[in-house]
């Protein structure tokens, strides 16, 4: 691992100074985020110019918004106009209206202009993920004018490994990875050097398929076109990681039940984490209540054979559990695109034998158990049931993900609360019906 | 989008031989890994030697292995030969013993070294999934020296971005942006352009921790040195990323009670489904049996208040779902590094907060259910418990994955299963002593 400090040796001033000074600018914004926000505030500002201006970027965007309301206003313009063009935008749209007529009003022309661009386009699509940090090359170029220009256009950042050829109209005919340009011969005509036809999205793309198509290709970066074809924008292969996890934070709140939120689990406000919360935790107590209307239904028979009372958690936690680790598993690999919607057939087809496999061994091993508990009719009862509704649960599970799809639902969002409400209302209403069957025979 | 196609416009062979010929490695490699097996290789062999050399590093590890049981010898050897290092190694790692022979004897020395090195390490450390494929500068280059090197060493690989620089003893001592070189004068030292004390991470590291340190940076690549400084490989963003998104899918797998595998969902066997989701539904059944006991110690009030059996899956079901909501947000936290072990303090303190409001929102729901179901005393029993259940459940969500942390083990695995068999057991427990207390009063 690298020398460079990634945290103050203790909390004295001295530590901290020493730190500041000398760790990464990453480094340095992660230290920030972990203060209380008033402490974060006061850190920042005993920074020095340059150093402020290379830690704000790196800060999580929540930070920085808190921040934007304590630095001075000149401060706060120099560091919006050294963010780069994707990161100012976020900032912006998080102010308040006020703040963004004050800050707007400072900023150079040419960013006033980025911002009002990138600011319009639809949340979580590639318009509003991008950057227009990028380098533009002219098909009519030489390797040599190639080199100039991307020497003028050089930034800090890495983006002209890969840059982009556009006709007249700015509409992206090619891409030149910087590599090819350094070893072609001066006088090469740009046409010869550039790949074609370069992978590229629109503005309107959903985020997640960005995301998907930077990994698919293992791309640096991938350019954004809009209606016409022109470029308008890249996005970057860190920002589409970034995406990635993000998405893949919100499944999983998703699939426990919760309404997803954007904030981190360490900075979230209580109030937050309540709302999203109590929505499905709420809407399932109703779920229940069809199994409560089902348990109320065969009362007479629990208290003929309470013994069956006994297995009743038991016999419903499993066939959630087994739906569960359907619809996980195919909700998941719905998102990555390992499974498409036309692989349905094929895919239920096998689940029937893997459920049927784990109905019967789960039935096994819980027939000795209600031999145990009531004689074999209970035996037979629970086994039964464990069969029927591990079988029928798995499938619930593996079918809704694709079910909520077709009708353009998402399908992270209700799988896990249906599976586990379905498997419960069912599970109560088969127990009870065969138990009703065996034990009058 | 692109205008290249990404499959075949029908199923004809004319269109089949016009998408193979015109296709983008990649999207030639998804489209075969979307057919049979057999039917895969029969087209892979189809093609001409350049486009399957092109197109067999774009495919999935899985169906590697099967078509280098098919294609001709000579054709895999060249094959392999053409293979990124770190590829070529995980190809090798996944043939029979014979293979291996058969095949490390015709490839060239340099070749063997890679594999027999590469080999070595543990799965899932940052040497299992690094390259050689990387540019190495000395110390005492200038600018111009350095370009030249680079040129020599140029592979159609885009890891000359970033160029590393060791001493005579290869260890790491700095690294260079392509970008700063093309920019500098040509006299100029490397001593003078490179940045000093890279991130970096050791052979032994874990994957995911590879994954994080790519992403906090926002690297196109990481070195990977010795336990002595030496550089002996790097992992491109690329892989760091599929290890992320595949590090994912396993949290995903492991909270939903599945046992990790490593097939993608559309090619993963009968066997493997069942072994992986058995194993975890018979555990939890003998976790349930703690509520089943709970249940029969009490049995005698379940007849005399048969109402109650209305509101035990609901409750416990609250419980388990509050729980696992906690779980699986703290999981997931922990996972990406937003938070660290030592919050759980503050994060306990927050979720009393948090649950205490949600057990006292759903105490309200269930309460007028249990007034029209048994009359006031039973509603003040299921109120009383479902906030206890709720307050507790969550809790203990919350803390297993820090518990199951501080222990070594994962929190992912266990956190699922664990909360459920808890709540469930806990719920029988709590409901029951309220109601004794409560309906004997």
């Amino acid at each position: 691992m690298s020398s460079n400090p990634t945290c103050p040796t203790d909390e004295s001033a001295r530590a901290i100074r020493t730190f500041t000074a000398s760790a990464r600018p990453v480094d340095l914004a992660f230290w920030l985020d972990r203060l209380e926000t008033e402490k974060a505030g006061a850190e920042f500002a005993k920074l020095d110019r340059a150093r402020q201006a290379e830690v704000f970027g790196c800060l999580p965007l929540d930070l920085q918004a808190e921040l934007a309301r304590r630095v001075p206003h000149q401060d706060l313009v120099r560091i919006v106009a050294g963010l780069n063009a994707d990161d100012r935008v976020d900032l912006f749209n998080r102010l308040t209206p006020e703040a963004q007529v004050r800050l707007a009003q400072d900023l150079e022309p040419k960013a006033q202009a980025d911002i009002r661009r990138l600011a319009g386009y639809a949340e979580e699509s590639a318009g509003a993920i991008m950057t227009s940090d990028y380098a533009v090359l002219d098909a009519d170029m030489t390797a040599r004018a190639a080199l100039d220009a991307l020497r003028q256009q050089a930034t800090g950042s890495e983006t002209i490994y890969r840059s982009y050829v556009v006709d007249a109209d700015h509409r992206l005919i090619g891409s030149v990875r910087l590599h090819a340009l350094v070893l072609a011969a001066e006088e090469t005509p740009l046409t010869e050097i550039m790949e074609t036809e370069p992978v590229s999205v629109t503005s309107d793309t959903d985020q997640e398929i960005v995301g998907q198509m930077v990994a698919r290709y293992d791309l640096l970066a991938i350019p954004v076109v809009d209606g016409g074809g022109r470029l308008v924008g890249i996005v970057t292969h860190d920002d589409a990681t970034d995406v990635m996890e993000a998405e893949a934070t919100e499944d999983f709140q998703k699939m426990s039940h919760v309404l997803p939120f954007k904030q981190t689990m360490r900075r979230a406000a209580i109030g937050t984490l309540y709302s999203r919360r109590i929505v499905w935790l709420a809407l399932l107590v109703f779920g229940n209540l069809f199994s409560g209307a089902g348990i109320a239904y065969f009362e007479d028979m629990i208290l003929a054979y309470v013994s069956l009372v006994f297995f009743l958690p038991l016999l419903i936690d499993s066939s959630g559990n087994a739906g569960a680790q359907s619809a996980t598993l195919m909700v998941r690999a719905l998102a990555t695109g390992d499974v498409e919607m036309k692989d349905w057939r094929d895919l239920i087809l096998r689940e029937v034998a893997v459920a049927a496999a784990l109905g019967a061994t789960m039935a096994a091993v819980v027939f000795p158990l209600g031999a145990w508990r009531g004689g074999v009719d209970v035996a037979i009862t629970v086994g039964l049931t464990m069969f029927v509704v591990v079988l029928i649960g798995s499938l619930v599970g593996m079918s809704l993900p694709f079910l909520l799809s077709r009708l353009r639902l998402d399908p992270a969002t209700a799988s896990g609360p249906l599976v586990t409400t379905i498997s419960d209302a069912m599970g109560v209403l088969i127990y009870f019906s065969i138990a009703t069957l065996v034990l009058s025979l």
